[in-house]
């Protein structure tokens, strides 16, 4: 028997996906081409599953790559010419900047400590596309739809990218003051890594065009243009992870089916349980003291110096903490808390944490 | 009954797959951190299983993209500062000469009709990297080790990039005369799409650290040096494609047991089979006429108007051929002769072509 698996991505695997592999091979899915019909109706299942599940608005566009991390640098290759801002608050908002930075732009960032949240926006910034990211996983730090509200208010006419990695199915993005949304599959999708998906509006599609007429490079095959152009048809410039496409499209399915509320309540009541069990620990404690600030879906612990015994002693029960990233690794614990972990194992968990002393 | 799939790439998957991905569930791979030692030993399994199935030298290193798509792009970012020169003989040799415009470069092609090889190399070329396609999966040609060995000798400086898609693992690659060598693991590895391999030697390595001491923009999380010190630890710059590189190991396993000589023995015996039916038919031709050209891996049928009848007909046999690409469409069907297809279903493909009439 595995344990069950707190890391938060790659994390534990949704519990249909095995069956829908099975039933993919049965099917001939990883032999089909990605310029056939089969396949097209594959990239429209997902899209409809997803558009339904995250209540998409219509105009939007959705596209996939093979990363979250490749669509940090494709979104800066073919939404910036000179100036972007990040906010950065832990290591993965940070390689966002760096990487505006390796492809030369004049890139700006507002950065607070790991574990903190950021102040209100109080004014404009002077950028072409900002950079948030909703879930900071290395920290289990949740940046609100109000305080990207203000942000948007301050800053209309800059395109504002969303990291929503690690931070959907549960979190409801306000697709009105956004304009981009990213996340990958190995989180709450519950899903072998492999894929990113990447969701634009019309504002995103008419920058880079724009552009490309202007005589800026966008990239190869992966520009937006040729993105969207494929998208259109149901298709992906080159041949993608067709059987992690054909997954994803079964697992929203799943996910509609389960109920989306259902899924966000016990998110809740899952993470209302842990942080429960931390606030009231006498050693172990949540890394994020200022509670707006928590993340529900990436939980992170102060476990100091019992870090490797907390680790043992969970272990010992068929519980597999994440570790800490980073310089928290010999300090934190993480805990994933996506629709593959049950309320049963937060239970256990929560019950496990509050016994050890 | 799933017809045999003979398009080549995504095309028919190795018998063996389906097993190791629900061996893989069993043991929790799709959940494995890409920074677990468990990682790290599938990267090394892999590593070594592909070194000993194409005998590749010390010194050469093995990174993972997301396709081989990737790895023209990512070849020309990192490794071209203004020259770069292209044999276009097809679709795909063409994409890769596109990829170097659209990045700027000062690129130059050397182009035959699609369905032709190439002259003999009669001189150097001013060039810092040269493109070559082994086997040009759109028409079915393919280019020698030897004529390889002629551009080498009177470019001993250029960086020599093979593109080995559809022609591995039947083609030993002679690597004391190229740089690079890449492909994607939907073709010959009979594989899932969503992984591309690419191997390459230290003066690949050089230049792209060269590049970046000079200023040169590589990219971002996919440049070789990060590429490079990643793979040092048997790790990759992100989350890849995980389960795909257990998979490869896998596979490149079963193909050892089953011997490298042996598989490339019945691939000979295949497209010998099926070369004599077509070369001996009435109504259907080889589409490449000079046969030293001809791939042993990518069989590519003449079948004019024919087309549609003798595609439907060898379906209702349980045999689904591969589309002609692009304007070969209507008039060619193509026939992917990879270790995941039997010499049972060669003969038997032969056969009916040979009785079609």
């Amino acid at each position: 028997m595995l344990p069950v698996n707190f890391t938060p991505g790659p994390s534990q695997v949704y519990f249909t996906a095995e069956d829908h592999i099975r039933q993919a091979f049965r099917d001939g899915i990883p032999s089909i081409s990605h310029r056939s019909k089969s396949f097209e109706s594959i990239y429209r299942e997902a899209q409809e599953g997803l558009s339904q599940l995250l209540n998409i608005p219509d105009g939007w566009h959705m596209v996939f790559t093979s990363s979250a991390t490749e669509v940090w640098e494709r979104s800066i290759e073919n939404l910036v010419n000179e100036k972007c801002h990040h906010y950065v608050n832990g290591a993965f908002s940070g390689k966002y900047f760096d990487f505006a930075v390796m492809l030369g732009k004049n890139a700006g960032k507002s950065e607070v400590a790991w574990g903190s949240g950021f102040e209100v926006p109080a004014g404009p910034l002077d950028s072409e596309m900002i950079a948030v990211t909703q879930n900071e996983t290395s920290t289990g730090v949740s940046v609100q739809n109000e305080w990207i509200a203000n942000l948007r208010a301050y800053n209309p006419e800059a395109l504002i990218m969303v990291d929503g990695v690690s931070a959907l199915p549960h979190l409801q993005p306000e697709f009105s003051i956004i304009d981009s949304l990213f996340f990958s599959v190995q989180k709450g999708f519950g899903m072998p890594a492999g894929l990113g998906v990447w969701l634009m509006n019309e504002r995103c599609v008419e920058k880079s065009e724009r552009r490309a007429k202007a005589g800026y490079k966008n990239g190869t095959y992966h520009t937006i243009p040729s993105l969207i152009s494929n998208a259109k048809k149901f298709q992906t410039p080159s041949t993608p992870n067709v059987l992690g496409i054909y997954l994803f499209s079964k697992i929203c399915g799943d996910f509609l089916r389960r109920g989306v509320e259902t899924i966000r309540r016990e998110t809740v009541y899952k993470s209302t349980l842990l942080y429960n069990a931390l606030d009231n620990h006498e050693i172990i404690k949540p890394l994020v003291k200022h509670k707006p600030d928590r993340s529900q879906t990436v939980i992170v612990a102060d476990t100091g110096d019992k870090t490797g015994e907390i680790f043992e002693f969970l272990l010992k029960h068929g519980l597999q903490a994440g570790e800490g990233y980073g310089d928290g690794k010999k300090t934190q614990l993480r805990f994933a808390n996506f629709p593959a972990h049950s309320k049963e194992v937060f239970e256990k968990l929560s019950d496990l944490l509050t016994r050890f002393n």
